[in-house]
Protein backbone atom coordinates (compact mmCIF):
# COMPACT_ATOMS: atom_id res chain seq x y z
CA UNK A 1 0.00 0.00 0.00
CA UNK A 2 0.94 3.41 -0.84
CA UNK A 3 1.18 5.86 1.57
CA UNK A 4 -1.94 7.29 0.59
CA UNK A 5 -3.95 4.80 0.80
CA UNK A 6 -2.31 4.51 4.31
CA UNK A 7 -3.80 8.00 4.86
CA UNK A 8 -7.16 8.17 7.30
CA UNK A 9 -6.18 11.23 8.85
CA UNK A 10 -9.25 12.92 6.60
CA UNK A 11 -11.46 10.04 8.33
CA UNK A 12 -10.31 11.12 11.54
CA UNK A 13 -11.26 14.61 11.01
CA UNK A 14 -14.59 13.72 10.41
CA UNK A 15 -17.32 14.02 14.01
CA UNK A 16 -19.20 10.91 13.56
CA UNK A 17 -22.17 11.13 15.29
CA UNK A 18 -23.08 8.58 18.17
CA UNK A 19 -23.64 5.83 16.21
CA UNK A 20 -20.64 6.27 13.71
CA UNK A 21 -22.52 7.73 10.75
CA UNK A 22 -22.88 11.35 8.74
CA UNK A 23 -25.36 12.64 7.26
CA UNK A 24 -24.18 12.75 3.24
CA UNK A 25 -26.55 15.04 0.98
CA UNK A 26 -26.14 14.40 -2.75
CA UNK A 27 -26.55 17.09 -5.09
CA UNK A 28 -26.97 16.46 -8.88
CA UNK A 29 -23.63 17.82 -10.78
CA UNK A 30 -25.46 19.08 -13.66
CA UNK A 31 -28.30 21.22 -12.15
CA UNK A 32 -27.54 21.64 -8.48
CA UNK A 33 -30.71 20.19 -7.88
CA UNK A 34 -30.47 18.12 -3.83
CA UNK A 35 -31.38 14.71 -5.29
CA UNK A 36 -31.83 12.81 -1.50
CA UNK A 37 -29.88 12.87 1.69
CA UNK A 38 -28.29 9.00 3.45
CA UNK A 39 -26.12 7.93 5.99
CA UNK A 40 -22.48 7.15 5.68
CA UNK A 41 -20.22 5.07 7.95
CA UNK A 42 -16.70 5.20 8.14
CA UNK A 43 -16.75 2.15 5.55
CA UNK A 44 -18.85 3.56 3.52
CA UNK A 45 -17.04 7.04 2.87
CA UNK A 46 -13.73 5.54 2.45
CA UNK A 47 -15.22 3.18 -0.29
CA UNK A 48 -17.23 6.27 -1.70
CA UNK A 49 -13.87 7.35 -2.48
CA UNK A 50 -12.37 4.66 -3.26
CA UNK A 51 -14.70 3.40 -6.15
CA UNK A 52 -15.76 7.06 -7.19
CA UNK A 53 -19.56 6.24 -6.29
CA UNK A 54 -22.39 6.99 -3.69
CA UNK A 55 -22.37 4.11 -1.08
CA UNK A 56 -24.15 4.89 2.09
CA UNK A 57 -25.15 2.97 5.22
CA UNK A 58 -28.66 1.41 5.24
CA UNK A 59 -29.57 2.06 9.02
CA UNK A 60 -32.80 -0.25 7.71
CA UNK A 61 -30.81 -3.20 6.11
CA UNK A 62 -28.24 -1.85 8.42
CA UNK A 63 -25.10 -2.73 5.81
CA UNK A 64 -23.68 -1.25 3.21
CA UNK A 65 -26.05 0.38 0.39
CA UNK A 66 -24.14 1.35 -2.94
CA UNK A 67 -26.60 3.22 -4.32
CA UNK A 68 -28.17 1.77 -7.32
CA UNK A 69 -27.31 -1.53 -6.74
CA UNK A 70 -30.52 -2.71 -7.03
CA UNK A 71 -32.05 0.01 -9.38
CA UNK A 72 -28.84 1.01 -11.29
CA UNK A 73 -29.64 3.83 -10.72
CA UNK A 74 -25.84 4.64 -9.62
CA UNK A 75 -24.45 8.09 -7.87
CA UNK A 76 -21.27 8.76 -9.57
CA UNK A 77 -19.20 10.89 -7.64
CA UNK A 78 -17.52 14.32 -8.92
CA UNK A 79 -16.53 16.37 -5.44
CA UNK A 80 -17.20 15.65 -2.01
CA UNK A 81 -17.06 18.15 0.46
CA UNK A 82 -17.13 18.53 4.60
CA UNK A 83 -18.94 21.59 6.12
CA UNK A 84 -17.23 23.68 9.19
CA UNK A 85 -18.44 21.52 11.78
CA UNK A 86 -16.85 18.68 10.16
CA UNK A 87 -20.45 16.63 10.94
CA UNK A 88 -22.43 16.72 7.26
CA UNK A 89 -20.46 15.80 4.10
CA UNK A 90 -22.28 16.80 0.11
CA UNK A 91 -21.48 15.12 -2.70
CA UNK A 92 -22.06 16.51 -6.02
CA UNK A 93 -22.69 13.08 -8.48
CA UNK A 94 -24.23 12.57 -12.07
CA UNK A 95 -27.18 10.54 -11.04
CA UNK A 96 -27.38 7.56 -13.71
CA UNK A 97 -30.83 7.08 -14.93
CA UNK A 98 -31.84 10.15 -13.56
CA UNK A 99 -33.89 8.98 -11.11
CA UNK A 100 -32.75 8.90 -7.29
CA UNK A 101 -36.02 8.61 -5.05
CA UNK A 102 -37.08 4.91 -5.07
CA UNK A 103 -40.57 6.98 -5.67
CA UNK A 104 -39.10 6.67 -9.37
CA UNK A 105 -38.92 10.86 -8.79
CA UNK A 106 -35.72 12.70 -9.82
CA UNK A 107 -35.36 14.03 -6.29
CA UNK A 108 -36.36 13.04 -2.87
CA UNK A 109 -37.69 16.21 -2.01
CA UNK A 110 -40.85 16.58 -4.37
CA UNK A 111 -43.09 18.16 -2.08
CA UNK A 112 -42.85 21.88 -1.08
CA UNK A 113 -45.33 23.47 1.30
CA UNK A 114 -47.89 25.80 0.58
CA UNK A 115 -50.95 26.91 2.41
CA UNK A 116 -50.51 24.83 5.38
CA UNK A 117 -49.49 21.45 3.98
CA UNK A 118 -47.49 19.38 1.45
CA UNK A 119 -48.03 19.21 -2.43
CA UNK A 120 -46.61 16.79 -4.25
CA UNK A 121 -45.21 18.89 -7.43
CA UNK A 122 -42.79 16.55 -9.13
CA UNK A 123 -43.77 13.69 -11.56
CA UNK A 124 -42.91 10.12 -11.32
CA UNK A 125 -40.34 9.19 -14.02
CA UNK A 126 -40.57 5.48 -13.55
CA UNK A 127 -42.81 3.27 -11.54
CA UNK A 128 -41.34 2.02 -8.47
CA UNK A 129 -42.32 -1.60 -9.36
CA UNK A 130 -40.50 -1.62 -12.02
CA UNK A 131 -37.42 0.29 -10.99
CA UNK A 132 -36.80 -2.76 -9.15
CA UNK A 133 -37.16 -5.30 -11.29
CA UNK A 134 -34.75 -3.58 -13.73
CA UNK A 135 -31.47 -5.45 -14.93
CA UNK A 136 -28.50 -3.58 -12.81
CA UNK A 137 -26.12 -1.49 -14.91
CA UNK B 1 -57.22 31.93 14.63
CA UNK B 2 -58.01 30.83 10.94
CA UNK B 3 -58.34 27.25 9.92
CA UNK B 4 -55.09 27.79 8.05
CA UNK B 5 -53.36 28.46 10.86
CA UNK B 6 -54.58 26.21 13.32
CA UNK B 7 -54.09 23.06 10.54
CA UNK B 8 -50.58 21.56 11.88
CA UNK B 9 -51.21 18.45 9.44
CA UNK B 10 -48.20 19.54 7.72
CA UNK B 11 -45.75 19.75 11.19
CA UNK B 12 -47.33 16.20 12.01
CA UNK B 13 -46.59 14.58 8.97
CA UNK B 14 -42.46 15.34 9.72
CA UNK B 15 -40.88 12.55 11.54
CA UNK B 16 -39.08 14.19 13.94
CA UNK B 17 -35.61 12.49 15.51
CA UNK B 18 -35.54 11.02 18.95
CA UNK B 19 -35.31 14.67 20.18
CA UNK B 20 -37.76 16.01 18.52
CA UNK B 21 -35.45 17.54 15.57
CA UNK B 22 -35.29 17.50 11.49
CA UNK B 23 -31.99 18.23 9.70
CA UNK B 24 -32.88 21.50 7.44
CA UNK B 25 -30.49 22.29 4.29
CA UNK B 26 -30.43 25.75 3.42
CA UNK B 27 -29.50 26.02 -0.66
CA UNK B 28 -28.89 29.42 -2.16
CA UNK B 29 -31.98 30.21 -4.01
CA UNK B 30 -30.00 32.03 -6.89
CA UNK B 31 -26.59 29.65 -7.11
CA UNK B 32 -28.04 26.59 -5.74
CA UNK B 33 -25.43 26.27 -3.69
CA UNK B 34 -25.33 24.49 -0.35
CA UNK B 35 -25.26 26.77 2.42
CA UNK B 36 -25.50 24.94 5.56
CA UNK B 37 -27.21 22.17 7.68
CA UNK B 38 -28.45 23.01 10.89
CA UNK B 39 -31.53 21.66 13.26
CA UNK B 40 -35.44 22.58 13.26
CA UNK B 41 -37.52 21.91 16.19
CA UNK B 42 -41.24 22.09 15.70
CA UNK B 43 -41.93 25.45 17.06
CA UNK B 44 -38.39 26.17 14.22
CA UNK B 45 -40.20 25.46 11.47
CA UNK B 46 -43.67 26.91 12.26
CA UNK B 47 -42.28 30.21 12.74
CA UNK B 48 -39.61 29.70 9.77
CA UNK B 49 -42.40 29.48 7.89
CA UNK B 50 -45.14 31.99 9.92
CA UNK B 51 -42.02 34.36 9.58
CA UNK B 52 -40.53 33.67 5.71
CA UNK B 53 -36.95 33.31 7.03
CA UNK B 54 -34.59 30.34 8.55
CA UNK B 55 -35.27 29.74 11.99
CA UNK B 56 -32.82 26.89 13.35
CA UNK B 57 -32.59 24.82 16.57
CA UNK B 58 -29.23 25.58 18.38
CA UNK B 59 -28.55 22.19 20.05
CA UNK B 60 -25.26 24.11 21.08
CA UNK B 61 -26.90 26.31 22.85
CA UNK B 62 -30.77 24.96 23.64
CA UNK B 63 -32.66 27.74 22.18
CA UNK B 64 -34.13 29.05 18.92
CA UNK B 65 -31.67 30.38 16.44
CA UNK B 66 -32.59 33.03 14.36
CA UNK B 67 -30.23 32.73 11.41
CA UNK B 68 -28.62 36.39 11.16
CA UNK B 69 -29.78 37.69 14.96
CA UNK B 70 -26.11 38.30 15.47
CA UNK B 71 -24.55 38.15 12.61
CA UNK B 72 -27.34 39.99 10.29
CA UNK B 73 -26.67 37.04 7.80
CA UNK B 74 -30.37 36.58 7.50
CA UNK B 75 -32.20 33.82 5.31
CA UNK B 76 -34.95 34.96 3.14
CA UNK B 77 -37.09 31.39 2.55
CA UNK B 78 -38.17 31.41 -0.39
CA UNK B 79 -39.60 27.69 -0.68
CA UNK B 80 -39.75 24.89 1.49
CA UNK B 81 -39.65 21.46 0.75
CA UNK B 82 -39.89 17.55 2.51
CA UNK B 83 -38.15 14.32 1.67
CA UNK B 84 -40.18 11.12 0.70
CA UNK B 85 -38.73 9.88 3.91
CA UNK B 86 -40.26 12.84 6.46
CA UNK B 87 -37.34 13.33 7.93
CA UNK B 88 -35.63 16.29 6.08
CA UNK B 89 -36.40 19.66 5.02
CA UNK B 90 -34.98 21.96 2.00
CA UNK B 91 -35.16 25.74 2.19
CA UNK B 92 -34.39 27.62 -0.58
CA UNK B 93 -33.24 31.07 0.69
CA UNK B 94 -31.82 34.13 -0.61
CA UNK B 95 -28.78 34.65 2.08
CA UNK B 96 -28.38 38.11 2.78
CA UNK B 97 -24.75 39.83 3.14
CA UNK B 98 -23.72 36.37 1.17
CA UNK B 99 -22.20 34.92 3.89
CA UNK B 100 -23.85 31.67 5.91
CA UNK B 101 -20.67 30.30 7.56
CA UNK B 102 -19.72 31.64 10.66
CA UNK B 103 -16.01 31.24 9.17
CA UNK B 104 -16.85 34.47 7.15
CA UNK B 105 -17.52 31.55 3.97
CA UNK B 106 -20.50 32.25 1.63
CA UNK B 107 -20.63 28.06 2.42
CA UNK B 108 -19.82 26.02 5.42
CA UNK B 109 -19.23 23.42 2.91
CA UNK B 110 -15.62 25.15 1.81
CA UNK B 111 -12.97 22.24 2.47
CA UNK B 112 -13.04 19.59 -0.92
CA UNK B 113 -11.88 16.57 -0.75
CA UNK B 114 -8.83 15.63 -2.70
CA UNK B 115 -5.71 13.12 -2.91
CA UNK B 116 -6.23 12.06 0.87
CA UNK B 117 -7.38 15.16 2.48
CA UNK B 118 -9.33 18.08 2.78
CA UNK B 119 -8.70 21.44 1.46
CA UNK B 120 -10.24 24.70 2.17
CA UNK B 121 -11.07 26.14 -0.93
CA UNK B 122 -13.23 29.29 -0.93
CA UNK B 123 -12.43 32.65 0.50
CA UNK B 124 -13.21 34.11 3.70
CA UNK B 125 -15.45 37.11 2.67
CA UNK B 126 -15.62 38.62 6.13
CA UNK B 127 -13.19 38.72 9.35
CA UNK B 128 -15.42 36.34 11.93
CA UNK B 129 -14.75 38.92 14.69
CA UNK B 130 -16.09 41.57 12.25
CA UNK B 131 -19.09 39.61 11.66
CA UNK B 132 -20.19 39.36 15.30
CA UNK B 133 -19.77 43.03 16.08
CA UNK B 134 -21.70 44.34 13.55
CA UNK B 135 -24.67 46.05 13.77
CA UNK B 136 -28.22 43.71 13.58
CA UNK B 137 -30.20 44.06 10.84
Amino acid sequence: MTDKTDNTDWLDAIKWNEDGLIPAIAQDVHSQRILMVAWMNREALQLTVAESRAIYWSRSRNRLWRKGEESGHVQRLHELRLDCDADVVTLQVEQLGGIACHTGRQSCFYRVYRDGAWHSVDPVLKDPARIYEAPHE
